[in-house]
């Protein structure tokens, strides 16, 4: 009757026992799980650390997403923040609140998600500390920590005029994926399971970061919310414009053309609009040699009236709002 | 009509925006908010890090607490972990999931207090990152940072047989302040607003954290969970009985014996099962020249029975389960 187990039977004490230790060691914790605090090695004097949240309902449907792909999502989309300053994720904080209903293979599998994501995407990386709560949804909250290696960290600040726009990782996939499961149309989500599993567990390029800022990347960050409302926030903050070549943003709609056919949707807007492939924008200077793992996109421009064109078009800041949830 | 403004029809930008821009810089911040991450400096090679969740309706109610006692509690709960290693705080991410309808106002009131605990509990420390998310309910997750200035961490398994037990800050005045909001007796809570205060905007001793690595304590941790509880961690991570002497508590129960006696209640059970005054629980060997800050309270004995004694009387494991609620 082990399905019958939920963390409110089982309480706050042993339910985190069995999270840890499904748990994989972080290279860098000198203290881990266990005590007040974790204690996590530095090595150039210096951390980076980012913080985001998932919340049922909100970002994901249980419906949706097992325990297993919440885990490597939380993962995911954190360590790719830690990867756009051009880090290496190091170790990982997770709070976590869900019904005191929930059982505790839902947990043990969440815990198994991170661990898979941390040895797949960013091995050395684990987790060292964690927080359990109960509340009416389930809510995540990951906190990522990273090592600059002695590198500087790339801003979205230092984008300048004439520099090449650039992608290391996908575009539109987690979008289409959202919008096979919407579609709740089991053929096309069977045949495009790919794209399904991109949206569950995303993988974005972690080790392009780091190429990205070895190469002298200028500026970068994860595109978390739509490359359209991404690109204006290294523009805005950079004070230039982004023009994005459309010709360019062709091989990335090709490959969702059959999917969104399936479903009679516009891989167009999944590419230019759509969040949560957590992939790499990054501006390099004309002399760079770009990583290969970066695909060009597009070029710098002076500051204009809109902060993104698509060729000569201005694009509206579409894309996602955590709050307004659209 | 400013409170008509709500962080829904703000949406996320803006309502980081005011937020932001109400909070305190952190001494320690090289990159403060605004990119994917922060930076951090953290100058001895290490850092200890900790997170800790608050859910409206579990941990507190909107009914008693305003969003800058929120903002300072959450704080407050965080740091005292941060100094129950011995290190100072030095930079906090705080994720805050709410209701799109939830005024502006309340979220600016907790960034207030968020700044106002950091001033007055640990000058220098900051909020280097957040996240704002949309909910059904309240959710605040803190991830807090230290310095450990070159000293080693204290753990919670460092006790040694014949140390001394000494507690740095208040003990049983959170949870007098929680029964007497709980009571409804507003005569009561008008008379002894300052327990109810202790509830809303606990005062952590931070110093008193590194006062007792400076004097060498062997073990240390927050008291957030009562007396009896937290002594027991340490007494499994150790290895060893913490023996509380009960006259030793007599003074931590005479302030709040007339609180008692307006609601009714046994300051006893306030003073050694109550959670949330944060209070630093440490051992010393009995050689060690123990910080003023620090009252002792008892004596590390042999493994036995039980974990905890008060007196020669085994003591339950009383306190608060945040999964269970009780």
């Amino acid at each position: 009757m082990i399905n019958a187990e939920t963390i409110g039977s089982l309480g706050e004490n042993e339910s985190l026992k069995r999270t840890i230790s499904r748990l994989n060691a972080a290279d860098s914790a000198i203290v881990g799980p266990g005590d007040d605090c974790a204690v996590i090695s530095a090595p150039d004097g210096r951390f980076v650390v980012t913080t985001d949240t998932l919340i049922e309902g909100h970002d994901f449907k249980l419906d949706w997403s097992t325990g297993f792909d919440l885990g490597w999502k939380s993962v995911a989309s954190n360590i790719a923040d830690v990867a756009a300053m051009g880090a290496r994720p190091t170790a990982l904080v997770v709070a976590v609140a869900a019904p005191k209903n929930t059982p505790i293979s839902w947990l043990e599998a969440f815990a198994d998600g991170l661990r898979s994501a941390c040895e797949n995407l960013a091995p050395g990386c684990g987790v060292v500390g964690g927080d359990l709560a109960s509340a009416e949804q389930i809510m995540i909250s990951v906190t990522a920590h990273g090592d600059l290696q002695g590198r500087e960290p790339v801003l979205r600040s230092g984008a300048q005029v004439g520099d090449i726009v650039a992608v290391a990782g996908t575009l539109g996939r987690a979008a289409c994926g959202l919008a096979l499961l919407a579609s709740a149309n089991t053929d096309a989500i069977n045949a495009y399971d790919d794209w399904v599993n991109v949206q569950r567990r995303p993988e974005p390029p972690i080790q392009a970061g780091i190429e990205a800022a070895e190469a002298g990347a200028t500026a970068m960050l994860d595109i978390s919310d739509g490359l359209a409302r991404d690109a204006a926030r290294i523009a805005k903050s950079s004070n230039v414009t982004i023009q994005i070549n459309p010709a360019m943003l062709q091989g990335f709609e090709a490959v969702l053309e059959l999917a969104a056919q399936a479903i009679e949707s516009d891989p167009k807007q999944w590419v230019l609009a759509g969040g949560e492939d957590h992939s790499l924008l990054a501006t390099f200077a004309p002399a760079a040699t770009i990583p290969p793992s970066f695909k060009p996109i597009g070029t710098v421009l002076e500051p204009g009236l809109s902060p993104v064109l698509l060729g000569d078009q201005p694009v509206n800041e579409l894309g996602w709002d955590s709050v307004r949830g659209a």
